[in-house]
């Protein structure tokens, strides 16, 4: 009898992912759920809808199972980020530690925290199957904590799973409505990701580009303006036009938190709080604040909160002048490094892997390569946000998994681009300092400095005449008689070209 | 003679226009130079390239004129921006009374001071007839400025027009390079036209939107999550909502200020302010300041502030999220608005325009149209604006005229469409009370307030005999005789329904 | 010994990941390569770089392993797309064949055939750890299928593992560069996955959307024009509208495919085909056919085919048309669902989850909601693409893995959507015919059918009143004495206003 | 009277524009209505809202002006496209010679085809005053062509003008409305812009690049992967793939015209052809395929031809990966002609303009910036088309005129800019030979031809050498004594690494 419940539960599960149109076969979301229940069986879990199978070694229960069925889209890689996951967990524990005040029994409270702390610790990642393309609200991501929760929590307690003895609604989503939990969790996940990893990896990035500042501060080199040569500057002054940059990304991406602290949590179904108790709210955000470290508020205004997201828009857009800024830094470091003979090789960039198995002294910019292949993914991730953004409706933006999936994944790739950067390819730049002062040696710009000495004139003159016959204007000048050696040595000094006078 | 010349030069712009590869006939350009000729001749004017014929009644000169020639890419319409006009007189009289501080004549700088102020004014716009095609770096509208005021300043003084007794470079350009004169021109531009025209409306928009929250507060609609029927709102919270969002616009344009104030000026070609003297940086943001009465300042990293334009990339990242909003707030007023027979029709919006003549009564919601087309300006105008932004190379980003005509347009187009929609659709909304009323009573999901009286059950019972009879929620619960009239009318209350308890 | 040389490279494989920026801990990449080799240990692989300790269960080498600690960027969801790595299977093993021709021992040449053919069917997936942010020309994956093919067919022939017995690079890789290999695997990995699962998916959807047409093309309806009232319509002419975008989408893409056909194989490094045979370019297209089913052919210009990436672009355009289509028609079927009391609910979606615990009859539009969803991520890798396809240098792209991996993304996510939405929402879409009528018959529209019987201006008076009054347009015009009950009935026909006359 | 007349409708014109939140002075668009009336005067016209004034030395009528009023956004750049205005005046033509055939009075029917060819041609553009942020149907602009067209029509046949003698809605709108009209027109624009300047100047393009490609066929040049030394290439073959990317580019572009060669015409309010007669639709789209010489057809399904515009949408993709295209040739363009001492130099561009007062020598790349700018324009406007695109509402997308006018700025400034690159920098672009050659013997990869002679170890000595002592590979492997200088200027020739073997 059991096996021909799992044997038509098993066919049941086949057929829903059948599709008579394609002859490819597929069926990626079951191939993950079978891969998680290698050899197991199933249990039974109810919703309104009725009885469905679930995998029995899993804590996710009817609701969770559904969405699994009913949208195969993509494969396991198209998950819900982790983030967001643990940020479920946080949240989670602390309505339920807010719940108490409440009059939540003790008992599922207690039980309630200690399950939602393991999903805030990553310890239960295998049992959130669900993809981002789900419900526009991630109401299936919230009842999958729930029922992972509620579970959990029951075992805690030595309750049968699937019991409901803690109950996934009444229980761990107490005072709560999936339209204020997925952005309140939204929030959560992008700031602490913010402040854990992307901060501080840019971070490193701007001091060590500030080290290499200091170290280039001496070297005079040729500016280059539309591409072309132009009047020198130095190979610091190069570099602290990036660390601007980058110090400024980081202040940009700062500007944008504080939106990010304000948490929609209280305004249940549809911003108004109904079903919730005054004062929840501002002791829920301030019980994340504690849990996280961060300064989470609860959101002056709940029905913009859930309407709209535009603290993600604005967040991604300043994740977008990152990625532009780093795309220019990572683009001049690889045509600085261009060569080794026929580039312009002012700059030596790590070795970190073999070349070419043909050519010895090949040195492929990868990191560069990584790293503006990330800030492309960051651009497009910005217009995927844009559009989600601008597309709700009344008062529930239906967008929120898409946005949140791509703000996670921007801030992921800026911040371990970032450090893979940092560490494999600017902590080991050196100068290629002969050919950067043969290169501006060579340069006919310098003329500039004879003005004042011999004329517009008589130095366009040198110029000209050095252009033309492929000489350096030293040997123009004196050819055309108009200065000494020791005079042009002396007057012709770039490290005087280096700022007012 | 005169004649002669004239002829070949027209014939000389007529062969620059003609091109063996199409046969359609084009030269906007040319027909632009010719409607500023009318019935006039040419003067010659000089640069390094030699003699060049220019219109006679124009005051530009020969680099002014060969960008005319050579760069024949759209029609007039694609002039750069009036505000950049506007700012670079605004700049160069700021540059002209610095300059004369450090030496330059005053006469001549006094005359400069006139004819840019002239140009800061908007007295000669028919004198800047260059495209935003043009070299990257705007060099070409830098000397276009300063041709027209020196040989305007010239006039002042009784000097001929093109003999340079007031020169472009030498005096209207001092100390400056257009390296570093087209980002300043390109932050004055933005920071006015923010502060000017797109703030102050978006402020406008608030103020009428917060005047519908208050006169809607009491009016308890239905709520719509996923567009279906969901649970009870004041039609005053959800405008609170596109309050919250535009007041949130605004200051985040704001937050983008601080960068845009920073000025390039005394950087110079690359940054490192050769040719300038000590302290003109300063004294130059001083004047400009004074002269617009924003907070403009030098900026910090001059190198950072020619070779990249992040604050840029960021302002328009904040235009990008206040179109998000807007796109958000007019689709929901349209749709809200639509009817007036067969749509949702909460909102009677004013009518502006004969609709149909066929049918009386027909709206359309023209004001959201239009704003909702700014919008998709906006965001595709920050596409353009990232993409240039990543794609600057080594000492100067040279997408500077496409970066700076986006913003501005996106700037006017959000200010106009945001003051449009404000006085012909906002501040005319009413609300269809009657109508809403009905619709919320209609509803089932009041049955909510049923669970705690009767019980989920039997609640459930009365709103699944109501869905399926299409009767009310009342009908049905009679009908059930679970509870009496005047019981379901006292416990079925929305207004209780709107908030925490 | 052994033990220590694990243990040291265990340890050198954590300190690659440590980082002194940053607080958070992460190794995203380790726990994955350690997640691989549970319990396992190490074995010696080299390159030209030196010894290397690579997880002994696995077949990848040296520069696999390298490319492991040097890129931990994202986690494991950030993996090379598993259709890419199918591909580079089809791809070894066609070069095989080939090879074989061209003198590669048989005996090496049918090992290779075999592995690969393992790779082709994706049993080695799991040897291929490699994220999508790496090199930019995708050699490292490339490497990492001639490594894994390289020690799976020497297993296969009895050498011992790492010996290199099978050579990655002289056996494998014979007559290839990662150049040509690489962008040939995009193009068979994209049009594998349009034909396998995209147009079968899109097919499968325009048939559905056809037979509703069909079972809706006896309802009149209201048709709504600016989200107004207007005209009337049939719901199935509302439905082949939906039909005609899917049809022309399909169109779309399958336009793009001659130039996905086009294969740079042959090509090596920079496009000459240094190091290759002559007719081996087009003996392998005509290999890859016949092993996929597909008429590839080799590209007539090799140059373009490595320096650029046109075509995935134009794939990409394709795709996005198709995003704007399903969006507009996933947009509409949710708002004419909207409901059930309070929106439009003209139609009557399927309900595949519980919607609400507290209100029976609330149906999410989920399937609308996940579509719209995946709309806007095809959109934004739109915009991923397009940067990484202008952004290419010289004689090779090197963008190539971010724009397949977006490529495939979108593919995958709007087939799987399409047969989502197919499956679970559109063939369970009803007409809620009574409603349609009574709306329809409410419009004041109809009083367009009047004016060739009773003139314009009585025509406009019954709808003015009817306006006014609130009553329907029959009342109206009864009321004003008009027409007779009879007249109205006979000349207010909605079903003759359907067509031209 | 009538002076106060005037001046009442000048103060409430003035009203109009008047805003009590900005204290900015803006009245761009009527600034633009008075600039049309210098020192004329005014006269009432009439639509169902009532009298307003209308300049009276103007065709336009009382809908025309209410939109000037009540859209005040942008100043006169931001009008309709004048493509897409003499588009409508090609249309009303065909409209009216058909609907001759119908039964349109002769003498009406000739007028307006006498003023509509007027407005095809180009000559009444100064009466079409509308801004493109109006209406999203564009049925202003709709009726500002009946308007004029009708008045202009009058005044042919000595009827007064706004008497309405020959009617705008009655006669002009003769069985159109706007919502077949305007697509109409948007079609019959976008076609004729391809046909007439987009393609012709894009094959221009390209038969320059073959010229070149012939030209350097024979120059030996480095390679260039990852920006770094690769093995040898032709300078004709690197051109062979720009000649390619544009040669698809025209393809691509051609590709889409079908869908746009596809007429809305005859579907009406909705697209279902009420008010119009069985036939009008096909004889209008044959009558326009004679007018223009385009294969124009009639939409198959005129719903789909309302309600979406993905054939937009779709030629809006082909621009964008045309954009990708050139901004690779021309950023390549400008990094091979860097320079003249300090960069790659390969190429001599060029020069158009004085590059700097200072330096002689200095070309900048100015048609490659101006090209690149366009560039970014068109991929930001393909945003904004996606986004317009995938936002319409049921029967009318109200997106339509941002989209046309994006449309069509795209092509416009593709093919202007196109041209402009070809005749002002392709064709005179020079090869740098002495320097190209220099640069490539200088080179490392070359070794690559001492493999077979001397083995790979011995090759890799020589170049590790070379590379350590910054000498040639010939003094190198000569000084290591492994082979004569005859041996190797036989066997190090690059001339034999240019294809297979």
């Amino acid at each position: 009898m059991a096996t021909f419940t799992k044997m038509a539960s098993a066919r049941r599960m086949l057929q829903a992912s059948s599709t008579s149109t394609a002859s490819v076969s597929r069926d990626f979301s079951l191939q993950f759920v079978r891969s998680l229940t290698r050899g197991g069986g199933f249990r039974e879990e109810r919703d309104t809808f009725g009885p469905i199978q679930v995998p029995d070694d899993r804590y996710w229960g009817a609701q969770t199972q559904r969405s699994v069925q009913n949208f195969e889209i993509g494969d396991e890689s198209e998950r819900m980020p982790k983030q967001l996951v643990e940020a479920l967990g946080i949240l989670k524990k602390a309505a339920a530690i807010v719940n108490m005040e409440y009059g939540l029994d003790k008992k599922y409270g207690e039980a309630i925290v200690k399950a939602a702390s393991e999903v805030a610790e990553g310890k239960l990642t295998d049992h959130f199957p669900l993809v981002v393309w789900q419900t526009g609200s991630g109401t299936q991501t919230n009842m999958n904590s729930n029922e992972v929760i509620a579970n959990r929590a029951g075992e805690i307690l030595g309750i049968p799973i699937g019991s409901k003895g803690v109950h996934p609604n009444d229980h761990v989503n107490m005072s709560q409505s999936s339209n204020d939990t997925f952005p309140t969790a939204m929030h959560i996940a992008a700031a602490r990701e913010a402040s854990s990893r992307l901060i501080p990896h840019l971070r490193g990035l701007h001091e060590a580009l500030i080290q290499k500042q200091n170290e280039f501060n001496d070297i005079v080199k040729i500016g280059r303006t539309h591409t072309q040569d132009a009047v020198p500057i130095t190979l610091g002054q190069v570099f602290s036009a990036y660390c601007t940059q980058v110090q400024y990304g980081i202040n940009r991406i700062e500007n944008t938190l504080p939106r990010l602290y304000q948490l929609a949590q209280g305004g249940t179904a549809v911003g108004t709080g109904l079903n919730t108790k005054k004062g929840f709210d501002t002791k829920f955000a301030a019980q994340v604040a504690k849990e996280t470290g961060l300064p989470f508020v609860t959101a002056p205004n709940k029905f913009e909160a859930l309407a709209a997201h535009d603290a993600i828009v604005e967040c991604s857009g300043a994740l977008n002048t990152v990625a532009v800024s780093l795309m220019k830094i990572a683009n001049d470091i690889r045509l600085l490094g261009s060569g080794p003979r026929c580039g312009l090789h002012e700059l030596i960039l790590p070795e970190n892997e073999p070349g070419s198995s043909i050519m010895p002294g090949k040195v492929n910019p990868t990191q560069c390569e990584a790293l503006t292949m990330v800030c492309c993914q960051v651009m497009g991730n910005h217009t995927t946000i844009t559009v989600a953004g601008a597309n709700g409706h009344f008062e529930l933006n239906v967008y929120k998994p898409v946005m949140i999936n791509a703000l996670l994944q921007s801030m992921v790739l800026l911040g371990d681009a970032a450090e893979s950067f940092r560490k494999n390819c600017v902590v080991g730049i050196e100068a290629n300092r002969n050919h950067i002062d043969n290169l501006m040696r060579r340069s006919l710009m310098l003329v500039t400095a004879l003005n004042p000495k011999i004329g517009y004139d008589k130095a366009a003159a040198c110029a000209k005449k050095a252009h033309k016959e492929g000489t350096t204007l030293k040997e123009a000048a004196m050819e055309l008689g108009y200065l000494t050696s020791e005079e042009f040595d002396e007057w012709v000094d770039p490290k005087k070209m280096l700022g007012p006078s």
